[in-house]
């Protein structure tokens, strides 16, 4: 057993580091920067600080840290069958978010959301959610804060994934199919289209739409923005110790599924500020799915964070705000856009994109449980392909670092399509 | 955060410190104290040496080990928010076995069982399981340990709940309805009746059937026996080391669920250990569903563990073998008998029986997700049911320790029944 490192105190800010600032958002009527007060309806003032926040260490409040500690240090955990099933001189170390309350790394930032929220005296959010692991996570937390929630979940899974919605409604949070008729553009939509399947664009605009004419209500986004990013970098920094608690100097190169982009940043910044003061040359992996490549095919511009256009302009690489990809079961990777920050670090060359297809994810996650045990997530199986493919070509042995999201117990149906042959490569 | 403790080196087995030696298990046909040979057509060697040991440690082999390491140790959590909402003066610590790979306690003898059938040259093995956490830990185990596993489970289950079968067959284990054309027991039913719900002593007659007749096949049992009560003392050793850690002494009261016992043995036999050297004055709360209370309702006395009679008489508290319960969604507690070892400590007045109804079940489980995130499987939110009305009913301060055997995430269906109001008290 590789002994846990203590609660992160606090969230590791790679701006700082970086020899180049990030571009800022763009206010999308007037494309100048935001300014907090374009934010405020939005979000408490704390986020708005951490979103332009340029201090290298934040303090995590205590009853943030108290909320951690119901599952973090998260283990990293040595992967020996893995490695003796691929024949790899590598030692490959799995970094488990799955052990949080809702099985993914999403609980990171739901909880300091919902805290920052709470204390700004916001006593309802809104958001939106495709599968439901970001709204799952948003509803544990609330419960936590004593925060009404309302969820936008894109009409397609509602209807299909009912296990998550369960969760978000035994967390106390009321759920909606989007496009719903609560919202101007959810009649409008639903005019055109009654049985249409929705998008998790829709389902932004709605959340929003809500929180910005309800008193005392906010909204909150489970990816991409800096102040999301941020919280997640826990997970790394409780890797880069584990691993020295292991007897590893430093990791060779690290893995991570990036949908929009959050879930690899926290993992990996931590390793990159090892490279940024050079004790370390670690190579870091976004790896995407073919089916919605934002980094490897995708154009670094601004852009909008939703389909209406009623985020700022954010500067990512990006499908275009209208890019509908197709139905993966790896549901929190469909995200045409990706974390500004991440994106950043790709362009200063700290980061390289990759795109695995949705039948190697779904091999790779398959021999991954009948050799660990854990059935990862089909975002984290990406990774875990990805890595995989990377540790069968090695002669020489190195250490690697994959980033495990989640667990896919909730998503067996699409173990069971791949298993019966029924899984399209991309869909 | 509490400090984890080492893994633990040994299992403890409790026989070693009982005042009274408990009762041998009887041969179906004579009725004599059954032989190492009578069951060697069932079990390999070690587990039956197991069966009948008396010292007071036995040493849990590396293989084990580091397969325990994947997930262990477990975590202790205190429910400070639980306690609030609770609004009792007692400190409450929660130990959670749902952070396994398949979400639950079972993995602890699963590895142990196929580790020690791969040692005796087994080549498969066959089990039963009901709604599949006792087939899918076993499944898991059988992959890491190279022996191909054929399932029974019950029609009714394999129907109405596939998340847990396409969990197995993830792992690479078959799963076989049960009642199945495959076997003798299970074509004579099926003439009778084609639909038939069967049941788990049904599946447990078609598992020995094909066991006693394969070559290097042996039958593995997920709960009840001796051997995997020994196993899941890795649980309670764990607990009170965390405890300490946590800078409490003792714990004044346990509780856990009870379904074939072994989970709740596990926990509190260690905790028991404490009592027996004077070191503590525990009392330990066996909690068992409304539906099927065979400690609070049942007689102490020879029954056999399944239908057809194929195990050996077993001394316990018993509804009798042809119990069939009603199918209320904590599959694991519906079993007619108790862990013999567990019986044995609570006619030595050891531990006592409580039963609590599925509906209270229920309400304890939402309320303890809404305040500690935690979804409980509904087996373990009986305990927290209990443990609840105690904890309520104190005016001043105790140390409350509950066993949360696993997370309840595939059992999300039956939490949206429960809010729904579509929840019958007892089924």
């Amino acid at each position: 057993m590789i002994q846990p490192t203590p609660i992160p105190t606090h969230w590791y800010n790679i701006t700082a580091d970086l020899p180049v600032p990030p571009p800022p958002h763009l206010h999308p009527g007037t494309r100048e920067p935001v300014t907090p007060e374009d934010l405020a309806a939005l979000f408490p003032s704390e986020l708005i600080a951490q979103e332009a926040a340029t201090e290298q260490y934040i303090e995590i409040p205590e009853p943030i840290r108290e909320a951690y500690a119901t599952w973090r240090p998260a283990p990293l955990i040595r992967a020996y069958e893995f490695e003796r099933a691929l024949g790899t001189p590598a030692r490959i170390y799995v970094k488990y978010e799955g052990v949080s309350p809702v099985g993914s790394h999403k609980t990171n930032t739901a909880v300091a959301q919902a805290y920052y929220n709470s204390i700004d005296g916001v006593t309802k959010l809104t958001t939106e959610t495709g599968a439901g692991q970001w709204g799952s996570a948003l509803a544990f937390a609330c419960a936590k804060f004593d925060i009404e929630l309302d969820v936008w979940q894109v009409a397609a899974s509602y209807r299909t994934k009912p296990y998550r919605r369960h969760l978000i409604e035994t967390y106390g949070a009321k759920v909606h199919p989007s496009p719903s008729p609560l919202t101007e553009t959810g009649r409008k939509l639903l005019a055109e289209d009654p049985d249409t399947p929705g998008s998790l664009g829709i389902a932004v605009s709605e959340a929003i739409e809500i929180a910005a004419s309800e008193p005392n209500t906010r909204y909150a986004l489970g990816s991409v923005l800096n102040h999301v990013v941020l919280h997640q970098t826990v997970i790394g920094q409780e890797a880069v110790e584990q691993l020295r608690n292991a007897g590893e100097e430093n990791a060779d190169i690290v893995f991570g599924c990036a949908g929009g982009g959050s879930n690899l940043a926290g993992l990996a910044f931590p390793f990159i500020r090892e490279v940024l003061h050079g004790r370390a040359k670690t190579r870091v992996i976004a790896v995407e799915p073919a089916a919605c490549p934002s980094i490897t095919q995708g154009e670094y511009r601004y852009d909008h964070g939703d389909l209406a256009g009623f985020t700022p302009l954010l500067k990512m690489h990006t499908l275009g705000q209208d890019f509908i990809p197709d139905p993966i079961h790896a549901g929190g990777l469909r995200y045409h856009g990706m974390a500004p920050m991440l994106s950043h670090t790709v362009e200063l060359g700290y980061v390289t994109g990759q795109a695995i297809d949705q039948r190697e994810a779904f091999a790779a996650g398959v021999l991954f449980a009948r050799t660990q045990g854990i059935v990862p997530a089909p975002e984290a199986a990406h990774a875990i392909a990805a890595a995989a493919e990377y540790a069968r070509g090695l002669t020489k042995p190195e250490v690697i670092v994959i980033g495990l999201s989640g667990h896919g117990q909730l998503d067996l149906p699409a173990y069971q399509a791949y298993l019966d042959g029924d899984l399209e490569a991309t869909s």
